[in-house]
This record gives C-alpha cells, sequence and structure tokens, in this order.
C-alpha cells in the first residue's frame, strides 16, 4: 500500500509533512482508481479475463494488444473478429491453443495446457434454433474462460417445445446454476424454460427474424415482457455479456 | 336484373335506343355497386351480421341504428361500446335477448328466443390470461352471432404450458376447425398452439404488457415472428376481425 | 403404443413392477413428445412438408438434409436460397423434378413424375404489382406442396382497383375458398379483396415501398388496420407462411 | 417607398449623406420584413384569412383577439377549440354569423350576411368514414372561408369502394378542381380516389384506428406511400392545412 | 360505345334477349373499367405519361416495355434506374432523343423532335442543398413531361435562407403556379417558402441527413408540422410524384 | 406415482390391459403437467410465493383469491394495485401484519408473526433518485417474501457518483450476493455499479425522464448497451421481476 | 485538509501508524467525494442555484427541503411543480420575494430585496411562438438566478421570419453571448437563428406540434439535423437546463 | 457600403433618383444578404472556415472548390471524405500542409507554415472508447481551425470511470473552457464528466453500439435525459458541430 509506506517513511522522520502531503495528494487520484476496484482479491481469485473487442482496432493493433495479454497472463481473449481476421490472428500465435470460431467472432488463445482454473460454476446454454449457435457459443466461451463447467444442447425447438424436455431435464439432473437461453424471432423458449426451472435465466435475443420486428428486436421485446419471474435479459447477440452474467451466478453458487 | 328488363322493354319497341342507352348508363353505376358483393347469395346464407362500431356515433344515433336492424333482421350487433353506453343501449330495448357485456363492448340485441341460424361451424377461443377475456369475447359474440358453436378455455396458462393439455385436447377432439388464441405480454400462446394442432390458428394480441414493447406492441410482432406455420393474425384488440375470420373458416370447413 | 407393449409384457409376467415403471418413467418425456404432435395420422394424409429454412446453414449442409428428405418421402422443399445457392442446390440432383426459382428463394425437389397427392383445396394468389410476384410464389409452392390446386393473377392493379374484376370473378367462380393477397407500398389490396369477396383473406405484405413506412411496414400496417372482416395477416415476406395458412384453410373446406 | 423619398430629400440638399445613411440602414430591416411578403396586393384580393389558433391562449386574450379581428375585417376564424371554449367564444358574440361547431373545433365569426367573396375555386371534401366528418368540416370551413364553394360527401365507404361512385361523378361532373379525402384507419381512399380522377387529391390523415399504427400513422404513411400520382398529404388532422392548400389549387385554377 | 351497339343489333332483331343480356354481362366489367377513367378526354388531351417503374424488372424487360411504349406514343418515361441500367437502357434505343441522367434515375426516350405538347402551367423547383439535385431533377423531367414549363434554382441555400431571396423572386415573377421545393436534413426550406409566396407549394423530403432522424425523416415531418399554410407533402426521395402533383396544379391553373 | 399404483394393479391382476391402458392415457396429460414442475420440492423449500397480479382484476375477484392464499399458505402478496385498491384490500383483512404502500401498488398479507422462512440470501437494492423508490419497494418486498435479507440504499446519486461510494462500500462488506439497481432518465448507475463490484447486478429501469427517449425507455437502453459485464436488465418499473431474479441468485449463492 | 492533521499527529507522535493508517482508509472515500468537486471554489463564487425537481415529492416534503434551502441561502428555486403546487407553495412562505409562475412551474423565493449576485452574463431568449413562452420562462429563470442578465423576445414568428429582424438585432447590439431559441412544430428558428448570429445558440425544443413527429419530437430532430454551426440542443421542455448551459457560456465570456 | 456610394453620387449629381432607385432596389436584396450576416468583421477576426462537405460531390467538384478555397484564404478544410477521397484529395495538393486523417474524414490543408490564427480559446476533448476517436478528431481538427488550443484524453474509460480523474484533472488545471464529450454505447460519459467540472460540456454521441439503440441512438438519448446541468448535444457523428460549438464558446470566453 502506497499510503503506508508514506506513512512509515514519516514515521520515522525520513520525510516532512509537506512532502507526505505531496505524495498522499497523488495518492488520493490513486484512491480514486482503487475505489474502482473494491474486491480486487476475488478479481484474481475468480479469473474474470479481460476482453479485447476488436471492433474499430487495426489487425497490427490486435496482434500487439493480444501478444502483451499471452505474456502477461498466458491467456487472451478476444470477441468481435470476422471470419478472416479470426482466422488471420489465430495463424499469428503458432503453438498456442485456440478456442472459439470465426463465427462466433470469438479466439481464445492460452499457452498450451493453460485452461482457466476451475471456479465451480456450472453453466447451461441452450438456443431454440441453429442460427442461434454463433452467439450461444461467444456465452460458452465466456463462461468457460471464467472457469465454468458448461452444458449445451443447441437446436431444441422452434416450432414446438417438445424437443426441450430431455435436455432441460439433464441440466437440472448436473444442477447447473445458471442457464443461458439464446433465441430470436419470437423469441420464446427463455419464458418456457424459466417457467419451467429454478435456476435463474439469463435471456440472449439473437439478430434472426424478419419484417416487421426482426433482427432480434421481437426476441428482445418477448423476454423483457415475459409474464415469468427469473428471467433477465441482454441486448441482442450480447453472447458475452450473457456468459459473463451467467458464470458470475454459477461462480457464486458454488464457491461458498 | 335491371338490364333485363330494359332490354326486353328495348326488344318490344316500348323503348327506344336513346332511351335504353340512358337508363343503361345509370345501371353502369349499378353494375359497379352489384360487383361490389360478386356473391349476395351467399352473404344472405352464411349470415355475416352488420356490425355497428359505437366509437364517434352518439347515444341518439346508436339507439336509432339499432332500432332499424332490429326491425330489419331481428337482430343487432354493436361494438366499441363503453360500460355505461353499454348499459344505457340495452336498458333501451326492453325486451329483447341480450348477449356480450360492458368489459367487451359487444351488445347483441335479438328478439326473444332469436337465436342466429346455425351455419355448422366449430371454433374455440383460449386466452393466455385473464386480461385477455374482454377481447376474446369479442370474438366468441361474433362468431356466435356468425352460426358457430364455439368452445372456449381461458387463462389457460401465461407462466406455463402445461394447463394447456387438457383444453386443448377437447378442442382437437371436438373437431373445431379454428382456433382463435387472445395473448398480451410476450404473446407465445399462439405460436404454441400453432405448434401443437392442425387446425389454422388466429392470433389475436391483446393491449397488456406494460414498459418497452408493452400495449400489445410485443405479442403483436412475437405472433408475426413466429415459426409455426397456420398462424395468422389481427390487429391488437381486434377481437371483432378475430372472430369474424375464424367462424369464415370454420363454416367454410363445414358447409361443403 | 410402448406404453401398450410395456403393459402386455407386465401383464405375462415378463417384466416386474419395477423395470415397467422405469420404462414408463422413459415413456413420461415420449408423451410429451406425442403430446405434440396430437394428430400424427391427420399429418401424413393432409402432406404439410418440412420446410428447410435455408438461411444460417451452409451448402454441404443443405445438400444433405436435401438427400436425406428425398430418401424419406420422395420430397423436398427448401426455402430462404439466394439465387446462386437455388442453382447449386438444383444442379447437386440431377434427374429429379423441380419447382420454384432463384428469386422466390424456394427449390422443391421431387422423384420424377412425384406429385404431392391432392388435398381437395382450393387457393386463389393475388399480387398487386410486379415486385410482389417472388414472394407470392411462395406461397403458390407451398400451396401445392399441401395438395391444393392454385389459381393466380398478378400484377391485377396498384395505381386503380379496375384490373381486378376480370381475375376476382375467375377466382369467385372457381369456387376458391382461401385468397392470398400479396401486396407492398400502402398495401390497399388485401382490404379491397376482402370487401368484395366471402373467401377469407390471407394478407401478405411484401417489403416494397420507400421513404417513411417503406420496406414493407406500411402495406402490413394498413393490412392490420383494415375495416373489413375476413381479413388475417402474416409477416412482411412470409410467403410460406401465408401458402401454408390458406392451404390448411381450403384443405379443410375441402375435405369434410 | 421609403427608399425614394429619402433619395429626394437627398437629392434635394434636405439631408445629408449621414442622415440619409442612418435613414437608409433603418429601411435596410424594412426591406427584410417586405420581401416577406412579396406579394401583399395578392393577400388581400384572394382572401386568405388569418387563423387563430386556440391551443395555448386563454378565453380571455380568445376573446380580445376575435373581437380586434371582427372589427379589422367584419369576420374572424378560431380552429383548436374545445367543444365548451367553442360556445363560449360564440355566445362572447351575440348578433354575429356562425360557422363550425364544437366538434371541428372551429368557429367562424361574421357580421350578419357577411360572406367571405367568392374566389371562383370548387373543391370536393370526402370522407371514408363517420370519425372523419369533424376533421373534414375544418377543411370545408376554411375553403368556404377562402371563397371556395365546397362539394362534400362523407361516409362514403370504408370497407368497400362501391358508394364512391355517385359521389364522385357528380364531383367530376362540377368540375371540382382539388379534391380533399379524409380517411384514418388504413387510409385507402385517398389513392384510390387519386386513382380515378385527374383533379389534384389532398390526403387528409385522421387520427383514427387503434394498436399499431392507429391514431393516423397507418393512414399517413398509406398516403404517403401510394403508388397514384396526384396525391400530396398534409399531417393527421390537418383539416385547416388541407383546405387552405385545396382552396389555394382550386381558386388558382379558376381566376385566369 | 358498346352498349349502343348491343342496343342496335338488339332493336335491329339482329340479336335475342339472351344474346344481348350475355353482352351486356361482359359489359358489366368494362363499365367498372370505364367507371377508373371517368375521364378519358381529359387524360389524352393533358398528356400523364404512363411511367415505369424500373425495379423489380429485368433489363431485358425494360427493353421491351420501352419499346413499346416509343411505338405506341413516340416517347417513354422510366424511373428507379441506376446509373448503369440507365446508361444500357439509352444506348439500346440509339437515334431518339433522350431526357434525364444516371443520378436521377430517370430516362425519357423520344423520337427525334419529339416534344410533350405543351400544356401551359409553369412550375417552380428550389432545392436547400446540392444533394437535393437529383430527386428535384425527377420531378423537372415529369412536369415537362406533362408539358409544363419548369423554372429551377438549385442550392439556394441551406444555412441561410438569404440565397433564396432572388430565385424566388424570379419565381413569382414568372407567375409560377406550384413550386416544388426540395429538401433533406432538417428540411425548413419548404416552410420557409410557402411563408413568402402564395402559389401552393410541394414538399419533397429528400434522403439526406443522419443520425437521429436520419435519411430524410427530419425532412419529411418538419413539413408535415409545418405552421405555413399553402404546403403539401410527397413521401422521402418521391420527385415523380411532386412533380406530376405540381404539374397537374398548375396546368389546371392555366388551362382554363 | 399414480403409474405405480397402476401398474401394481395390473401386475395383481386387478384391472386389464385395455383398462391400464385408459388409465395411463390420462396419466401422459398428467405426465405433461408434472415435467411443468420439474422440481416440485425445492419449490417449496426455497419460497417463491405466487404473485396475484391486480391489473384486470375486480376488488371482489382480489379479495377472494387473497384469502384462499391466506388459508392456504398463511400469506398473500398482491401487486399492481393502485393507491386506493391497496388501503380497501389491506383494510379487508384486519388483524394480520401487512407490507408494502400504496405507492409501490405491492400488498403482502401475512397471520401475525408470520415471516418468510430466511433462505439466506443477500440482497442489495440501490437507487438513483428518489422517484424510483417505489419500484425498488416492489423489488425489496419480492425478496423480502423470498427468505432473504436485504440492503437498501436510496438516492444515492444522480447528478454525481459521489454519493454511492459508501452504501456501495457497506453492501460489498456485508457479502451481498446480487444487487438490483433502479434507475431511470439516463439510467447509468447500474453501469456504474456493475463496474465497481463483483456481485451480479439486475438493471431495474424505472419510467422516469421526459421528452424524447422519456418513461424510461432510455434507462433501458442504456442498461442493455452497458460495456460492464455482470449486468442484466428487466423491463421498465418490473420491479417484482428484479427481486425475483436477484433473490434466486443470491439464495443460490447461499444455499449450498 | 483532513489528511494533514492525520499527518500532523503521526510526525507528532499522537497516533500511530496503523491508527493514521486506518483513518486514510477513511479519508479515501472522502477523497472519492472531494473528486467529485474538483473546483468548489468556483461552484461558490458563480453561483449555480441547487435547483429542487418537485415531481415526486410531495407537498409537505417540498415545503422542507424549500424551508432548509432558504435557510442556508436565502434562496430556492423548485422546478416541475404543477399550477395548484405553484400556488400552495408560494403562500408557505409568505413575506418573501417570488419569482415565477404556475405555468412555466418554476418558483424563486428569495428574503426579501434579495437578488442573486451579478455574475455578468449577457443571455438573450427567442421563442417562435406563444406555446413555447413557459419553457422559455425556465430558462429565463434559471439564468437570471444564475446572475446573468436576460434579454426576451416571444413569438417572434412561426409562419415567417420577418419578424426576427428586430429583436435579433437588438441581441446583437447588446452583445448577448448565448441565445436560447424555444421552438415546437418543425423546429426550424434555432437554425436560422444560428446561420445569422455568431453567439453560440441552444436549440430548446418544445412539446408543441401534433400527428406523426408531434409532441417536440420534429422539433428536436430538425435542431439536431441542422446544417448551421454553432447550435447545440437541450431535451424536449427542458427550459432549466437550457436556461444553465446558456448562463454558463455566458458569465465564463464574460468573468475574464 | 454599396449605399453610400450610391448616396454620394446622388448627392454629387453623378446620377439622378431613378439610377439610385435602381441601384438601391438591387441593394435591397443585398440588405437581405447583408442581414444574415449581421457582424462580418467578427467572422473574419475570429476565423470560423468555411467547412466543404464532400458527400454527394465528385471528386473534381472537390478539387475545384479546394483549389478555390486555398487560393482565396491559404486554407481549406473538408469533411466528410472517404480514406480513398481522402487520400487523392490530399495528393491533388503536392506541396501544402495537411492536417486530418482519412478515418475521420476531414482533410485540412494549408499553404506551407500556415495555421490558422490564434483565438486564445482553451477546448477539451475526451472519448470514452477507441471507437469514438475519429469523431473527436473531427471535433479537435475544427477548433483548431478555429483558433483554439486544444487538449486531448481519448479512451479515458467505458466501463469504469477511475481512469477518468487524471486527465480530467488536467483540462481543469488548464482551464478549458468547454469540454467535448466524444461517447457512443450507453453514453454515460457527457453527464460524468458534466457532474464533476463547471465547463460547459457539449455532448458528442457516436455511432457505436448494437442490438436495440444502437449506432449511437442511445448515446444520444442519455445525453438528452442527462440530469446534470451544463450538458447540450450534437447529433450522432456530427464532430464537426461539437468542434465549431465547443470553440465558439471557448474563444468567446478568453477574446473579452
Amino acid at each position: 500500500m502506497m499510503q503506508r509506506r508514506i506513512l512509515e517513511r514519516l514515521a520515522a522522520g525520513e520525510i516532512g509533512i509537506e512532502e507526505a502531503e505531496a505524495e498522499l495528494a497523488f495518492s488520493a487520484v490513486s484512491a480514486v482508481e482503487e475505489f474502482a476496484r473494491l474486491d480486487p482479491g476475488r478479481h484474481g481469485r475468480k479469473g474474470v479475463p479481460e476482453i479485447v473487442y476488436a471492433q474499430g482496432k487495426s489487425a497490427e493493433q490486435l496482434k500487439m494488444i493480444t501478444a502483451q495479454l499471452l505474456e502477461g497472463s498466458g491467456r487472451a481473449m478476444i470477441s468481435g473478429l470476422s471470419e478472416a481476421d479470426w482466422q488471420q490472428l489465430a495463424d499469428s500465435f503458432p503453438g498456442k491453443d485456440t478456442a472459439g470460431d470465426g463465427r462466433s467472432g470469438v479466439l481464445v488463445l492460452a499457452e498450451t495446457n493453460g485452461k482457466p482454473p476451475a471456479a465451480g460454476g456450472k453453466v447451461g446454454i441452450l438456443t431454440a434454433g441453429t442460427a442461434d449457435i454463433p452467439v450461444a457459443e461467444q456465452a460458452r466461451l465466456m463462461a468457460e474462460e471464467m472457469g465454468c463447467s458448461v452444458l449445451t444442447a443447441y437446436d431444441v425447438g422452434v416450432a414446438g417445445v417438445h424437443r426441450l424436455a430431455g435436455p432441460l431435464g439433464d441440466m437440472v439432473k448436473a444442477d447447473v446454476r445458471c442457464i443461458v437461453v439464446a433465441a430470436g424471432m419470437e423469441g420464446a423458449l427463455p419464458s418456457v424454460v424459466a417457467g419451467l426451472v429454478r435456476a435463474p435465466v439469463i435471456g440472449l435475443p439473437t439478430s434472426t427474424g424478419y419484417g416487421l420486428g426482426g433482427k432480434g428486436v421481437t426476441a428482445l421485446l418477448a423476454m423483457l415482457q415475459s409474464c415469468c419471474p427469473g428471467l433477465a435479459v441482454v441486448n441482442i447477440d450480447n453472447g458475452i455479456g450473457a456468459g459473463a452474467m451467467a458464470a458470475l451466478i454459477a461462480n457464486a453458487a458454488c464457491s461458498d
């Protein structure tokens, strides 16, 4: 702690009051900065990764930041990559473990055999249709990077709910503590799931759908209008946000 | 046919070409008007009632029109009435049979024992919640006025689909030929029903719901975005329109 | 029926109560699944095809699914194809009958001489303008695939209603039981048609129109606001949905 | 002309250059003001009345302004009045001729037997339904106040176009030079009229309609999306604006 | 007149009543069609051209329709062409007079020396900025094709009104009978013009502007909200519609 | 288990196969219903109360349902009450403990000394301003009804973040496991909180704010657009939903 | 400064390092709070009043807060009052100077003869119409409370710009350093003013206007789309915000 | 002054009254034009550059206008350039000083060593994230072109406010008189800054953000809804407008 050293030096007579005051004036800003991380210990212990959002950054910049992150923590996670940029960035770091793919736009790089430390949380991820999978994959990668084990069941049903019974039962049995449900179009699946299970559900609208209310707008609105308690939502296609929220919830449920 | 008589009189020399021509000029407009009712015979046989929409009409006007309709056909149907106007109008015609109530805003008046002739169609009407009932009642009254028998099951489930199984099974067994499904909020029920049964479904969004996408907007959008074939929609709170559409479909399915 | 066999084996002493119970536990989920198809017999008899929606699927995946469908039922219907994908997919199955075209994005493949069994329904399809034809063709292909005979009259009039008289009269004479009316821009044609005929009308807004309320939004809203009973709508450009709804209605009207 | 007198006085040596300059500096602003009324002579001759918009003015203020106008020109026109304010204002000027009514919110007051001078223009005004009449009346009163003769035909048809034939034919025969068409809901009537006649049509959307696209929004959008040439629109419920535009057009067509 | 010949043949005994009736039945539809052109004589005399809207038509179709129109009336007008299509279509008819350009998307083709007959109307067209010119050119070409003489003044001022004084004064002096004012962004110019002159103004919003309310939406709304009488609007970028409306108004003002 | 008894009776020869089959047919629907409550045991243990939503129910109905709930579980929770209805309903049950108030529209009734069993979860609730308090109170009452202990800090700052430091620090020290942050206007507080602490945050937009983006719309959008991980949202004014979600999360974090 | 005293006591041996550290830990939060008022000296000198926003506060609460403010600084400013609340609150403090009125919803109370100290800034305030005056008055009261002298010119012109010349010239001559321009409807006046003068302009949209884009939405959008540099806007009806911004700008321009 | 010369020549007898009058008639329009620049002297002195907006102009036109500006004033500023057009235009003027870059779309060209004369104003520019930099650069270039010195601090924090302390303190110390704050997504930073400092803040929303409320819409709305006095906004991505407004404010604060 910066302050302690100032105080010790003052108490030891190494510096005078004015000098101590000046140094503490500087530490006031530091205090503000520290304030911003009220619980730095938990931060390190639980492993919320720093996510690099690729949009608006050049390939060169992305490569540099990624290299820095890899050097610092042995891991790097980049989101929002186009398929071409994904490949190019992955190729820039040969010999590393990679996760993610170009369709989800998420790339995770890690030193060989480097896995994020398990945090104990169990998360379930469901998608209504096939088109929702890339966004759901963002959530999976994020939750895994935060040390969760993740059960996924994709394309469990758009036009009918009957395909849902099996995979949802499995998740309940596995005691997942939060379920992310990705859906586009009319976005009904998160409500249905929240009506059936007790785990909190994160509604993840995806930008599918056409005509009036298309591109995920209806899906988002339907999740906001849902009559089922135990459902909260993130913005359209925000798989990273859904995964982070679910992992925080699931890890907290398992870490105490 | 007006034209035939003109022609007969011309052929008989009773009138000249100019006179025939002038009369036929007038009949051109008639032709336009007739064109508007390509099938007047079916109209009478199937009994689509003339609906009086109360909004923007004075109590006095409504009473006059209602009296006219009663005199003409023995029946009158008025929609869009406030609760107070409903009672006042009903009270103006003592000794008649009435149907409807102030909450649905629909009043049906008929000579005692006067029932609309049965048209053979069977219609089912479901609501997701309690708040959807007044709008669903509009649909029921309209379908009954068009000679359908109507099965209703209200409040079958908002937060879960399991209450749906029984009533929907009954409707399938009763061989209803069209199902109106009224729902507000996230409006998921019509999709669920259309995914389970083969009868065409009319989605009837109701003006419930709050915040973003409230007042039925999300319900309408969700029905438009539905992935299930066999679902078409009417505007928010248009129970009369839903009932008329369902009755046309159901009666056609039974009259041949 | 799975349950019967379990019961018979229990009654015959082939299995014990625990074993029967375990098998039935599994059949509970099956029950849920069966529940989703209350009338599987009608499904087969009436021929609602399984539609593959191409969007979000790779060319390889589409080819595989199509091959599977062809093998299973001798027919396959794919919608949402780009013009290039349409051609590529059609070329992958030489020697088959094809229907549809790249502009509508619908491809129907069938064994030579394979026609969907006639279901008896007669459907009419109208478009206001030329730009509405590709979406109307989706409806036609869907209705034909469901065994309907379809009468079409395209470009019957945008700026005037007089071109409508002939084709609409033909449809009334042919006793079509449902009319799909595709229109963009101000979307007035479905209302006009519903005001003239007694067959239920499915309004099909198309994504034409420009400026404020363009891309089909005004067309959809105008159909929702229509004062004419006997009109229900589907979302913008949802020709498949309009065709399926119309075919269900028309087939029901003819099969009893 | 102010400038001429300045120049004459300068040329006559009555004033010096500085004085002339100062006076012309003031006349620069006058020039701006004159610029704003490029054709003041036509203004008086054609009789566009000064309209007082009641909203946001107290009863006392309205009475004062009205008295002023009456004194000045023998006429006064006030729009935007509530029904109560209409009556109160009319009662404040006993012995005057009045036109308008509380539902349209327009009050015209004139010295007995005082009529606006005929300007020669003939305007037609149509409404689709009954609810459109108060807004159409605004247009009628405005056009009459501008010296037009006005033909009206109200409630000519919402659910069918056949009631339109007679009144529209009358207007064509009477050689109206502009037709205002008021419509709410789906707002199709102005397009239909513009498709049938050659007179320019002013689309006047009214704030009727419900649910999505209600309160005149769909009507306005449909008129903007219309495929028929010869149609321009004003904002929802702007009957005064529609009447003024129509009168300008019709008077111009007749005054040369 | 078809009917007269039928009647004459009946009166002459050439055909019987049944035959006359059948022929008249066919003429009922004709009557409907005729009804749609209440004043065909004026149509020919005033010369509203048939406009071909290119969008949704293939190059081959456009060429065919254009050839047909040229053969029929010696003139053809096509709108909505891309720059490439404009050139290709123009090149397909060597030796003809052309008007329009690729940026406005309008092509007028005429036999050499073929001009539309003058109809007497004078129309003014103003634009606020440079970006509004292509849409204004649509209006100019349309008005000229309808026989009007057109005064244009483009880019008269977006950020200030002072550049407006000269050109507007010229239009007033030239006695234009309708002014089209094209503007994007905040769309204030039409209001300003309508406040200054007595000729009716057609507001033509153009799809310029960015951020919230961009692409012409604010311009359109501002014209609808204008406090100035004598202003009506068409949809964003609808130069053809604005030109047609202005020409109808101006020609009517000059033809009597 | 219903099935076991059927099987036992079949194995014992008490019933035949047909009878067993018929009884199981009925149990298929039961299976569906059971499926809907995959974990009924947890339901009772964790105490999610049945919430009665008052809107659309008469005072009489509300009283009846409340009496039923009180009789069944000794507790009743009603939301969506107007201030007058709140008082009337509370007065109908003298001698009971009450919680909530008319401004939040939530009434909790319980037998004297009846408290919901503690579930262990700790929830924090913050509001940006004073106007957000009634909605935050909904969340508090819901979370308490689900057995949570709740820390609240209201009006911690709209125009500046410095008032936030103290109360947020207290919540972190108390180890709350989920924080509900209610905010209207620009809705920035939930993002700020999610950026400072590690507990998952539920954004609760309230219907404050005026002009463009008012009534909570901007607040909701800002929460959806937030860059901070660990934030999910519910619809505007949905305090009940926010409280339920927070309690599920917090209870899960403490019950293991 | 708290820290200095801690340091002095540590240097003097009055407290030990641990104690100093603990006290400084507490002062870290204080640092955050201080950070929030980087320049408290300027705050007092320039006199930005604390504004109480009445909405959501009871009459009793308002009276208490007002009394507190009056006691503290001799002045109190409350905004957002209804007309009735304005009078009631004013009457609660007899013998004080008041400013503002019920239509603007702003009440300023001050000890007799108490004026805010002059800050030197000169602000101009213009309104397009009469309906904009109450919102403009909010701006005037706020700017005066911040020590500005304010020139106002209301109703300078909606349908024409010529009435603007005089008052605007006066403001330029008086050397106002910021001009607030309030306008509703099409909101063109702020652009016109910003195009004419060099002082920065604050656009203040007011909630006037009707139909599509009404209630100030078009006015706001038009100000955002303006092509004139030197214009920034606040939200609809936010007169307080416009006045504060203008006073900050004008005072800064005069205080150095 | 044109008028003075006319008057002098008249007073000197060089011209007659008619001639003087004619010349002044022409000068009336000039008066209008002058009126538009009430303070041309300040214009020159303060140096608001003429900005050329590239959109809708050809490369050739841009080159010509740029050459003209360079010749006239030794400087030229062009905005709205694509990256390719930026380079091409810059390359067309070898040997000139350039500022700006292709990402901001702004190009400033000046004779070597040509700097805009210092106007004394100090402006601060902050961005929340990296993606906001190109728009912020527009503001910087504009303010510098108007003679301001500009302090920038980019990417000071999206997910937390702690990175803000340092740079904001620097700006306060440097006595900047206006701060432009560019932010996308939830757009909270301008409110935070306006809550901390006394300098007026110009909110500059940028078109970042995704899903509902994306592309800068939420950022703009949040700035409009801000509770902090001293904040006004420009439209999304309008860096030029923000820079001009800030420079006007800052220069005024320093020039007196």
